[in-house]
C-alpha cells in the first residue's frame, strides 16, 4: 500500500497457527483481519459493542472478504498486519489489510463489512455516513 | 468406559486439524468435546437455545475441562466421541468423553459445566435438577 | 452453480463456531472450504499426503481465497458445502465452494491453490497437468 | 500461586474469541496455554524446532491438560497469562498456567508435555533431563 495504514496489529506466530505442512493455516489470516479491526475499533473508538449501541446496530459484519497468500509464515516469525485506509461505500467499507514479516509480504486482503441492523424484523445493512464520521473525526480530523 | 455411552459423534480428521508436527492440536480435541456436548443437546432435547430459554439460564456452561492424551490423530483418520454417562451434582454436571479411531483411544476427559443464571444481578451455577429430569426423562426413562 | 458440484460435506453448526453475535463466525468458513478440499482429496483420491508424495509436491496450498457471505448460518443450522466444478491453469487451481442451509445460500467463494513443490532449493508452483489427469480421470472419465 | 511465574504473555481478547454467550469459547484458553509455552521456548530457549533438533525429539508434545474456568472473559479485556513454575518428572513436566484480567482469575490449569521422540520406530517419552538442564541453567542458574 502506498496510503498510510490507520492501524496495525503484531502477531507472534506459534506452533499452533501452524498446519501440517508447518506453515500457517489460512483461515488464520482471516481471523487475525478481524482481530485486527476489532482492536482497531477498541482502541480509536471505543469497541464493537459499543459503537453497536450508539449506531443501533447488531454488529459490523462481514459481506466479503479476500486474501492473496504471498509467502508463508512460519512458527517464530513476528508478523505484523496494517489496516486502512477504509474505503466507504453508502452501506458498506472496504477495509484493506496487508501483512508482513519484516519486508517480505505474506498476505493481501479485504473484508467488505455492513453496518447490520434491524429494520422491520429484517437485518440490513444501514448508512455508513455515521461510522464514517466517527472513525474520519478521530483519525483524520 | 465400561458404562454405556449416551451419544457419539464421528468427525474426519483433517488438514487443517493438525499442527506442524503434523497431529491433531490439541485444543481441537475440547472444541470437539464441546460440539460433541451441543450436538446432543440438539438431537435429543432441543438445542442448547432453547434449553436456556426453558430453564432460564445464559448457558450451560464449563467450570472445569480436562483430557488425557493417549495417542496421536492424524488427517485422514476418522475419530469417534463417545459422549456419558453423565454424573449430576447438585449444582453441576460432569460429562465425560473417550475418543477413539477404530479401538485406539486418542483421548479421554472430563467437561464440568454450570446452569449459569442471573439471580439478584450475579451469574451464578443453577440447580440441575430440572435439566435432569429432562435428560434422564428422556435417556433413561 | 449450475454445474454439478463434484463433492460435498455437511457441517452441523454448532455453538462454538458461532461468535458474539450469535452467528457463524466467518474464518471458520474457511476451514470449511479447506476441509472440503482435504475430504475430498482423501474420499475420491486417497488423500493429500499420498498424493503429495505422488506428485513430489510438499503440499497443495492456497495462493488466494475469497468468500461472499450471503446470510447468516446459526447454532443448530445444517450446513451443506458443495466443491467445484475445478477451473484449471497451467500452475493453479480454482475451486469454487457454495454452502447452503436447505435452499438459502450462505456462502459463495474461491480457492485458488498452487502444486508447491521444491525446485533448487525454493518452493515453486509445479504445472497442474498430473493432479488434473488423475482428478479428470477419476471424476470425469 | 505463590511462586514466580517464568513467563507471561498478553492476550487481547477479541470478538472472534468468543461464543455465542458473548465470552471467550473455553478451547481458545487451552490455545493460549500452548501458546505461552511455545513463545515462553521462543523467547528464552530458541524455540520449539530448534530444542527439539539439539533434543532429538519430534516435539514437546501433551500427555494432559487441565483447567478451571473461574469467571468469564469479555471482548475487549486485556488478559494476561502467567507461566510456571515448571515441575519436572523423569519423563513429563507439568506447566501451570493463571489467566487474570487485572486482579480477576479466569483460569488456572495445567499442561502435561512429554519430549517425543522416536526410539527402535516407536514414539515414546524421552527422559527429561536435557531440557530441563536447559530451561533450569538459563532460568535459575
Amino acid at each position: 500500500m502506498t496510503e498510510t495504514p490507520l492501524f496495525q496489529i503484531d502477531v507472534q506466530i506459534s506452533f499452533g497457527h501452524c498446519d501440517a505442512a508447518g506453515i500457517v493455516f489460512y483461515p488464520n489470516f482471516f481471523r487475525w483481519f478481524d482481530r485486527c479491526f476489532h482492536t482497531f475499533l477498541l482502541e480509536r473508538h471505543g469497541g464493537h459493542a459499543a459503537l453497536c449501541r450508539q449506531l443501533g446496530a447488531r454488529g459490523i459484519g462481514l459481506m466479503h472478504a479476500d486474501a492473496d497468500f504471498r509467502s508463508p509464515g512460519l512458527d517464530g516469525d513476528l508478523f505484523t498486519l496494517d489496516l486502512g485506509p477504509i474505503d466507504w461505500a453508502n452501506r458498506s467499507l472496504t477495509v484493506p489489510y496487508t501483512g508482513r514479516i519484516d519486508d517480505r509480504v505474506l498476505v493481501e486482503g479485504y473484508e467488505t463489512r455492513g453496518i447490520f441492523a434491524e429494520r422491520e424484523g429484517r437485518l440490513t445493512a444501514a448508512p455508513t455516513d455515521q461510522l464514517r464520521a466517527l472513525i474520519e473525526g478521530v483519525d483524520h480530523g
